[in-house]
């Protein structure tokens, strides 16, 4: 049974409990089929397989400040658990207080993502994990740097030896990137409201929110929003005011890529807020108008951009019980 | 049955097990006088009860970043769950990167202490709490600003009104600290070697563990490292290499408390390194040196300080499970 059956059973069930009330189940049914359930997991690269030992070192190294030039910014500080694994200001607060470009993305969910940071610049995870240790406005160290504070502790030592067994050299960057990637693609979030609707739980979206979702589908947002993270992980160009960032055309110096960024999830959109590459816009109200504007030339009327803002809150999931590591 | 009584329960119960062994149990009764086990709270003042939901409030306030002018810092920034409660380098680092004076003394069973901070310049949690707040090398934002910050979140608003049912304008600086302050003392860590030794778990040491346990008390470390958290609250002059920090007479301005410091809490010496009031030792051989040369007068052998050491290491207890609040 694959995911994309389950909207069909959930739509024979909506049949069977609704009868010929105001909402028409074989009508829903139809737009059910555009969206995915999240699954509990994300796809596993080959080469990186999903071991305990992997991915609680990775939590260690996610929680780990010492690998930072100032010894108090680790990748939790922007990807705040308490924060929706994310840092709800404008724009990333690194070494020595300096402001980045951008906006912190949420690692919830980013194992989805067929592309990573706002540009797609890293193709995953792994790549990505590497990027905020170096760069000089987040936590600011070489990579030696950090892999001979790592060496310094004993217990360190142990959990990489135990997680790469076959490595001579075992605390290397390489594995590093393995083992944060591997606690990363634990942060999901399942059973939102929109998920359990999907899987047949009617009652789990308010009236608002389905008509919010069928007005998402209609309107075309589900175009670049789709699949489990409803996003494509493709790039389009938009006019953000305030924005001077160029955006993909940095890593490709294609013209055609200018001012593009990648689809951003739209999976807990509700609680990362600000919004868009540099956060300048706070609320979901705003964040809808706006897109209508950009990628779909329309307006909402307000109660339409009220339904699809309920419909935005149906797809806050439940957020991973992480224990917080003791470090050594 | 006061905590006083229990060594002597523990000791009777030492001379049934073990008899006529190498470890001479009424010997030990003597030592075990001088300690007592971490009770699982400390006093709670009569003026800010502990409720679960001033508790959950309190917690959420601790790991708030928006009360600080960047956006980043919250109190768990430098009181890291992850590395007990404090942050494991020399002198915190707040604020734009600005390096603090001080080292970063762990919360933990920090409800023990007779007056918070270094030089005690506050006599309880609930003063102390909103001084990093404010500090311009640590959070750097008013007071006025962070209360009006909080007011911004409805969930904030209900918070407060739940825990102070009959303030009329709940949200104020001095409920923060109260909240602050009832959080902070659920973080102890009892059940640690030595508080299970005390109690009769005469396995709970190892017999090195007991050798320091009776030199910390024959050397006189006890004179000032006592009661349930080793520390007797009190202010005492000594000469750290590095340092020129006047201590205690920047608060009081007397001459007799030049360069003095409160004596730091034992418990959990081991896993809150770096040492004294500049975190300028490292690791707890060269610490328990420098206070036999400063304070006792006199030179540990080798195997002394290792006995010591091993002692030291007994005072490590369980540590708080908490969950990191979501925030809103």
């Amino acid at each position: 049974m694959t995911p994309r059956n389950l909207p069909r059973l959930g739509a024979t069930a909506l049949a069977l409990v609704l009868g010929a009330t105001a909402v028409h189940a074989e009508d829903i049914a139809e737009y059910m089929d555009f969206f995915e359930p999240l699954p509990y997991l994300p796809p596993i690269p080959a080469d990186n397989s999903m071991d305990q030992v992997k991915i609680d070192l990775g939590r260690m190294l996610f929680f780990e400040p010492r690998i930072s030039a100032s010894g108090v910014i680790s990748c939790a500080t922007c990807h705040n658990p308490a924060l929706g694994w994310t840092d709800r200001i404008d724009r990333a607060v690194g070494h020595a207080g300096q402001v980045g470009n951008r906006n912190t993305p949420t690692v919830l969910n980013s194992g989805f993502l067929g592309a990573q940071f706002w540009d797609g610049r890293e193709p995953d995870l792994e790549g990505q994990s590497l990027g905020p240790i170096q760069a000089d406005v987040e936590m600011n160290m070489s990579l030696e740097e950090a892999i001979q504070r790592l060496k310094e502790f004993e217990v360190y030592q142990e959990h990489f030896a135990t997680a790469f067994p076959d490595d001579a050299d075992p605390i290397r960057a390489e594995n590093v990137a393995l083992s944060i990637a591997a606690f990363e693609r634990t942060l999901n979030t399942p059973n939102s409201p929109l998920d359990r609707f999907l899987r047949g739980d009617v009652q789990a979206m308010t009236d608002q929110q389905v008509e919010g979702m069928k007005l998402f589908v209609d309107a075309g947002c589900v175009a670049c929003h789709n699949g489990p993270a409803l996003t494509d992980s493709n790039y389009y160009r938009f006019e953000l005011p305030s924005s001077k960032d160029e955006g993909r055309f940095l890593v490709t110096g294609d013209e055609y890529d200018k001012f593009a960024f990648r689809t951003p999830t739209l999976r807990n959109v509700a609680v990362t807020y600000p919004y868009f590459n540099n956060g300048s816009v706070d609320n979901l109200h705003d964040a809808v108008n706006l897109m209508a504007d950009q990628m779909l030339g329309r307006e909402f009327a307000e109660d339409e951009n009220d339904a699809i803002v309920a419909f935005l809150h149906a797809l806050t999931g439940e957020m991973p019980a992480v224990e917080i590591p003791a470090l050594p």
